[in-house]
């Protein structure tokens, strides 16, 4: 039984952890759009506990690769991220998460986390 | 020295490859979007060389994680990628491809991947 940092094992409902196809990290990238632009603003990462927490409290959710911890986006920022869809990918392995966002979806402060660096 | 399976290292621009930071199998996901819609059609998975060959061929190119190969979308089916943009995230560790796609975009014949499982 896995263990996560505050408890038992997630309670991500089991007909869609079932679905989930894990990376060998057990994570998902996230793919984030606009509702309203349909910009793609962001990719996160989700295991199932951070899938879960996004389903059921309906804020952006993600595990840092790099801080190995949660992050509710939004949380320092106030940039927060209104869940309104959340779609899963027809090999189960990426999420597609439509959010109602407020303020600029980069910590650069760019709408986006594509907006400097174009290659073509 | 990395030796692909056609040759030798990647002839990805090196002030680019320079900027990917690269997950442990060498890769990074590429989340393709629709020019025209701005849907989110597809997740895909690049290395240096798919990258490369994205860019230089124009048409959508990605690493298959479970056939361990290279694979240009529409090659069997026709439904091609025409390359607009491609972008690199904040981070460097995400592409965004905007492409013209021919044809749906998913293997299951739905105009995305993500049409089929809603999970809020």
């Amino acid at each position: 039984m896995t263990l996560w940092e505050d408890g038992p094992v997630s309670s991500l409902d089991p007909a869609v952890a079932a679905r989930l196809k894990r990376d060998p990290a057990g994570l998902v990238p996230a793919v984030v759009q606009d509702a309203g632009t349909h910009a793609v603003l962001m990719v996160g990462w989700m295991d199932d506990e951070a899938l879960h927490r996004t389903l059921t409290t309906g804020r952006g959710t993600y595990w840092s690769r790099s801080r190995q911890e949660y992050w509710v986006k939004g949380e320092t920022s106030g940039h927060v991220q209104h869940v309104r869809e959340v779609r899963l990918d027809c090999d189960g392995d990426t999420l597609l998460v439509v959010v109602d966002q407020e303020g600029p979806a980069c910590h650069t402060g760019a709408t986006t986390c594509f907006d400097a660096d174009r290659l073509l």
